[in-house]
């Protein structure tokens, strides 16, 4: 299959995936870096994940601008991907989402979401908060602009996972199935660091232990997930193109 | 498709959504104010929502009176609509619920629902609560006459949102979906709010935020999440009408 | 339909809607006493409640003798329906379950449930809480014989609901739909009255508040759940029986 | 059927289980002691444990060497498995899991899982929790050889229970039934334990109440609760084999 064509398949299943695991409800979306030019990206028209099928896919340059709109009215919200594709070349996909577990972290101060068990290790050692009022004051807290991505981008740099203070996250990966599994494991790290919070001093993974684990995670465990995800969303289960 | 067979259809889908996202479980309603006459408004037979069908749809007039009853028995709380569409005459949609997350702000003293995230500024400012035995003393807690639904509406005023205590909440929209749109989230940002505040002092959206927010909150969001609530509940999904 | 008949299929159709509502998993009963002789009651043979068909149903003596066993294994905690049928003639119908949100409340000293919304009045002003051990000791826990049955029964009283410490609560009712809605509005109760407690102090019904809204739960709000509950099920609703 | 054969069906469904009653996710796996060689073991190749069929069964040595693997990969921590039953004789199945409401108490410093209510006393007196750090410093926090694996053994002992800090847990069983049964009610018992926590001082099960529902607690009780997750996993129920 061709690689655009693959990429097409996993991204509506990339979207479905994170509607049927809870990542996000009618709104959040995912894109995926094209495969043939590095200076565009594919993401859907503005549409509720587990509602997305193929010819919903839109292809948009890195400044937001859709390539064929053929009328289908883009997500206000795709310069976050735009701006982290420009920044950052060895993103390939972008994951922004309003996960329930993650949103609570982004509004109460010195609490920050950090590894406690070996599943949430490839969010990185602590996860910063976006806060978009400290540089452009009251706003409807959506990203609706370059210079706003660009900003949360800056903030991310190399990372990959960002909360949006009173809005949700956003989360990068090497490919569709890294980001959708750090997305979910990020639901998953608050949910249970919340409650381990509650019962007193929490130990963290360590450092090393953090770096061991995330070099670790690659497509041997992911894609045990990603066959099982599939299953629940029911998608086509495909063989992973590198 | 004629203004009120439209209206029908959506006050049935409208109920179906409400108990299929967790907002109703067997008790809870929604009504919406006739077309042709604004004095009117139609609401459902006594009947859990997710049973509920086209037959089961009937008129009231605003007092609650039902204007062609057919042996169908009516709520014995729907005062709190025909108060709230007497009062208000911009509202179109009213929805009585027992949310389980908004439950707990009702009774206890000084903890108010207010936006954590952008979902939530649809809510209004800061959530009042009405408690019943303040002017009418140890009731059933039921809104089951005029008086009642009056007190209640009048410490609504124009709000979209307030809580009854020991009781539950009532919401009120320009049309259908937005009345279901702040349901589902006043119950969402209540659930995150609680988990918030128990990790410590809360960032809630400014007023400048969440006044951009609300007058951004028009029908291109609130269909995205139709279209998928539609597909959830296995309901059709029609076009909007003004 | 002869009113055993009709039992019968009440009771199956009861333990489909506890399994269903989650208020008892693979465990936990419900029994109706005999309509023609109040002597002796109905309850399954010991399987778990989403798997009874009407052939599961024996009969039984209030000191849980089986009639006519036909090879089949009685619970082995029947004395809690036979002891509280024996004490109070006025009870028609008997739930024993484990729902998960009571059991806290049963293991904590001085926290008692006690109706927060209305849907929580038919419970009683307070839930009381048996302990085995304060008369038995050390034990597996179980009401395995009329002794441990009617020490329950008389801590009960003509009350509706207890506690029991490390285990799990039982419900009377005046009918199966009665004891079955105590039981879901139970559980409902007392994780909205635990999420309350962690805002702050909470304002419970008062006592009147309380007594007015039992006095008004009767068939026109219990058929209406029933229904629900039925259809979620996948049960047959059949018109109530008096 | 032969022992081996139903064996094999056992584990299957065991997997199916496990992960829909939410003690697995796309992680965790079930081991089973073989029936004819107490020297080798039966586990999956890696798989998600919801996608598990009889194909995926490989036989392994205690030292994790697969016997046949026909190009099936097997799970990394295999080793869990083989150097319990290493250990201990009479154990003739294993869970391995990251079952959500155990996570917290393996990371929170003087806090330990107990019986709270009767169907939790098959998990021990208390849960040890076993850190991989104390004697292996930073690690990808995988059991994957038998130096880790002999070390937790040693910490379980012929407990039926462990934590793992950071990671999971680990469950040992009489047979297949019995170690999924203990694995479901450690979740349970985790997740109202920290209910009861939050609401005060708990009164944990006596000694003697955890010795007697334990030794109480076998193929009546058990059977009971395996016939009815068959059913919600879609497989079908087999007579029990001794």
């Amino acid at each position: 299959m061709p690689k655009l064509d693959y990429l097409v398949e996993e991204l509506v299943t990339g979207n479905r995936i994170l509607a049927r695991e809870g990542v996000v409800d009618s709104f959040g979306h995912i894109s995926v870096r094209h495969p043939d030019n590095p200076q565009r990206y594919l993401l859907s028209r503005s549409r509720a994940p587990d509602c997305i099928e193929k010819d919903d896919i839109m292809e948009f340059m890195l400044d937001g601008t859709p390539v064929d709109p053929r009328g289908r009215a883009p997500y206000l919200e795709r310069f976050i991907h735009g701006a982290l594709y420009e920044a950052q070349p060895e993103v390939m996909s972008v994951v922004h989402h309003h996960s329930e577990s993650v949103i609570p972290f982004g509004v109460v101060a010195n609490q920050r979401i950090k590894p406690i068990f070996h599943m949430g290790a490839s969010i990185g050692h602590e996860v910063p908060v976006w806060d978009s009022h400290d540089h452009f004051g009251d706003t409807a807290l959506l990203v609706e602009n370059m210079e706003m991505g660009r900003d949360l981008a800056k903030l991310m740099g190399a990372g990959r996972t960002a909360l949006m203070r009173g809005h949700g996250a956003t989360v990068t990966g090497r490919n569709i199935r890294h980001a959708v599994y750090i997305s979910v494991y990020l639901e998953v790290n608050a949910r249970l660091q919340q409650r381990a919070m509650d019962m007193g001093e929490v130990k963290f993974l360590t450092p090393g232990e953090v770096d061991k684990v995330a070099s670790r995670t690659g497509s041997y465990g992911i894609t045990r997930a990603w066959e099982n995800w599939c299953r629940r969303a029911g998608r086509p289960f495909q063989p992973e193109q590198a």
